[in-house]
């Protein structure tokens, strides 16, 4: 590894980044630091971003979706509590009064600010509250924290990470937050993620390398199968690191990529742990399928079966499952040449059943990171996804949300 | 409605069918009174069937698809308990000899006979018990309702019922069983189906038939999004009411068709009802897709959300959760078009957020079925779905499965 984890690193630790957050009363669900926030950046940026798939997108979604044909943003401003979702032209003119209050604040125009949402679906901001809380926010270079906190719905713990890296003699910095819990899926889901670089980097290839990293990260995690309407992430990359612009061709274009791959990395499997309810971490590992599209698939849908994941939380070594799950996930699969593994213990050869000891395969489930690899033998992709057990808690949380 | 239903009817309500079952202690997982059984037929039947589209099929479902060429059968040899799914050559030996017993017991040819199995997946049948129960069921034209008992695994309720029709001037009867509970999903999952008709039909109708009738049942429910090694969906008929043979241009075509349907329909909410944990029925109609798949689709997936089910089991009108479910189905959903209802009450009106009560829509969700009806505003595509709600009892039901 060629990059370092800065201590206690997070969206701020990037020269030129500060934030700062409050807590303006948007929905008393529970007690919480925190539910709005605002990053800044001391000159504008460039800006990268990958949405949410699902074709109802939250109106801050359409907003940033309109607003990154610039390629240039200066800040941000995020709330948690309500998404902003199915509230029709009047959630958009909601989200743009909320990006103009915030660039009002901080003396930039409107354009320049981007808007975030996370929260029940089918309610209005309350826009005064929004207004109290933006004019209130005291931004700093140590904000990042509060940030990664004011995001949080359903998440246990915040989710945050710097990395530094040298390109061209100067040192770079990598940082991020995140927000996760329930319906986290394969291309994205209530999932918000902020990186922010201090490294200078052309426009495409800032958009090629986060959708690069999104494709290796948050889009092989899963914790319940749905995806929502509100998913977003995006980076904003300064400049400030003094760095020859980073472009596909430069020769710090991979040092860069791997950096950004390893935060994100690091970040999807922070939100797959975290999984509403979730006592383990769940990593499926898919080996020698036809594709590389074929092993993200298989992959995901091991990942992502209810079955799987109700046999990891009661430490079942029903690996029948795992198997069942493969082979109904479309891909290319030939029972004759599966070989499967629980952690280092192998359960399946060339499509036999192998004789294995009950309790030392309950005792392997039993840690806090569940890894299966499954072998198909077909061809070169591989694939790696990420996901947590079902437990009962997952019903309560869900099961009373909004009441 | 032009079909009677027979009360206390079952598998063995049509003329000329018997059968029976035993416990062969297959696998000793709680006190059953039933672990296997035979299905027999006075004479020979045409034979139509649908199988899991799993690409790992267990062997039964291998052996039964190549005996399928024939579209003849006579009997049927059912465990549960163990599904000889991912058993290679072995598993397929096990199942032929399971035929050749039941065959040899009954007094036909080995090819004659059809086998499924239901259960643990990666283990081998006890064929010494197999062996032993076979010789040991005493068939009896009232033994459906033990078959019906026979296949259950996590079931809580057996499920059987028949109808009767006339066709020709002739009383024609349709009798089915079917286990499903946990792993149940669109395109057939561990779900055991067989039905029986004293109707004379004519092979390719009768595979046409069966189709289309498991396209508006058993293809339209979801319990947990797996889809299992096994699903087997089989017919037999045996002509003993005396109709002219049914094709697909006959008259009586249409009574028949509508007759299968609302048997599968019966039997597949039934499953969908006694889900693993569940303690409701949702009902998932979509209206005004753009197409039929769509509405299916679309329908599916709604039922299939685990945060719809969750909510459901909450009674929380978190309704967001149907439209967003809707929103990354993949089908076509313009959010300005969107009617959404709670039982009678409309909560969203051309992808407007309806002001609603609270309390009135947890009490709407607090009963035995909930329906939610999507209107799409796009097409004529309309599709029912069934599913249940996500509860702590599925944790606890499948974290422990097979040890």
């Amino acid at each position: 590894m060629t990059y370092k984890t800065i201590p206690n690193g997070t969206i701020t630790s990037p020269g030129g980044f500060s934030a700062g957050a409050i807590f303006a009363n948007i929905k008393a669900w529970k007690e919480k630091p925190f539910d709005m926030a605002i990053l800044s950046s001391d000159i504008p940026c460039r800006v990268a971003a990958v949405f949410t798939t699902n074709k109802i997108k939250a109106a801050p979604v359409i907003l940033c979706q309109n607003r990154l044909k610039n390629k240039r943003a200066q800040a941000l401003v995020v709330n948690s509590g309500c998404a902003n979702a199915c509230t029709s032209e009047q959630g958009l003119a909601d989200a743009e009064q909320m990006a103009a209050l915030c660039a009002s604040k901080l003396g930039l125009v409107s354009d320049q600010v981007m808007v975030a949402s996370t929260g029940v679906i089918g309610t209005y901001l309350p826009m005064d509250k929004i207004g109290q809380g933006i004019e209130k926010i005291a931004l700093s270079p140590n904000g990042g924290h509060d940030l990664a906190q004011a995001i949080m719905t359903t998440d246990t713990v915040p989710k945050e990470i710097a990395v530094s890296i040298e390109i061209d003699g100067k040192q770079v910095t990598i940082g991020g937050v995140c927000k996760g819990a329930g319906m986290i899926h394969p291309n994205m889901a209530t999932m918000l993620c902020f990186l922010t670089t201090d490294a200078a980097v052309e426009a495409d290839f800032l958009q090629t390398a986060l959708k690069a990293a999104a494709d290796v990260s948050f889009n092989m995690i899963t914790i319940d199968g749905d995806t929502s309407t509100n998913d977003t992430l995006m980076i904003f990359a300064n400049g400030l690191a003094g760095n020859k612009t980073l472009r596909e061709d430069s020769p710090g274009a991979s040092v860069f990529q791997s950096a950004l791959n390893e935060v994100c990395i690091y970040l999807a499997k922070r939100i797959a742990r975290d999984g509403e309810g979730a006592t383990k971490l769940i990593e499926i590992i898919v080996e020698g399928a036809a594709s590389i599209e074929d092993a993200r698939i298989a992959a995901r849908t091991i990942a992502s079966s209810s079955l799987v994941k109700t046999a990891v939380y009661g430490c079942d070594p029903n690996w029948g499952r795992v198997i069942a799950a493969a082979g109904r996930s479309g891909v290319q699969v030939s029972e004759a040449r599966i070989d499967l593994y629980l952690g280092q213990m192998n359960l399946m050869k060339a499509g036999r059943v192998l004789p294995f000891d009950k309790q030392e395969a309950s005792k392997i489930m039993g840690g806090e990171e569940v890894v299966f690899r499954l072998c198909l033998n077909l061809g070169k992709g591989k694939a790696i996804a990420w996901g947590c057990d079902l437990t009962e808690e997952y019903i309560a949380v869900n099961g009373d949300y909004t009441t």
